[in-house]
């Protein structure tokens, strides 16, 4: 699904990752990651891709929602599984939503 | 692949996308595109993932480098073969890239 951010200006966190061969608890682990994220004060939506390279974009109110996500203890363990097992490399940026425009067939 | 970007500040243009049921011509424009898109002035890499929504981020110098790319007119004509063919729905989103963090297992 397209995310139904609100208009800008917002935070995304683009974080684009290549696996490892090690799938054990990588789906839980990713689905309930998914879970708390929009769980958390300040989340907006995601949007999340792989195919060879995964892509996960996932939009924030401020910097102080992604600060408190990134130490969110549940998520401090995940990130923590993944360097050590499910991520062959990983990069994530930080960036400032300025404007957007959409097309939705027929409108 | 990981797009090996410089050190921020940088664009991204984040581009999220449903696809139509055409696919008629959609592989090679989508291909030529990037091939396109990576001989501009001010580019500096993309990712690209498609499973159910396409996610394609495109990076960039600064907001110039985006305009012409948008203006080209060979992405211009592809632009309106996405609207009106391949494209059931899309959103793009302009966003400034503050900072960026990466792990490589191993390193």
């Amino acid at each position: 699904m397209i995310a139904n951010t609100p208009t800008p200006p917002y935070y995304a966190v683009i974080f684009t990752s290549i696996r490892s061969s090690i799938d054990a608890g990588y789906a839980d682990m990713a689905n309930r990651m998914v879970e708390l994220a929009s769980q958390q004060p300040g989340f907006l939506g995601a949007e999340s891709a792989r195919d060879g390279v995964g892509i996960t974009v996932s939009y924030w109110q401020d910097l102080a929602s992604i600060a408190n996500w990134k130490a969110h203890a549940e998520h401090v363990l995940a990130q923590q599984f993944g360097r050590e097992q499910w991520y062959q490399a990983y990069k994530t940026r930080i960036a400032f939503v300025e404007r957007d425009y959409q097309f939705v067939a027929g409108e």
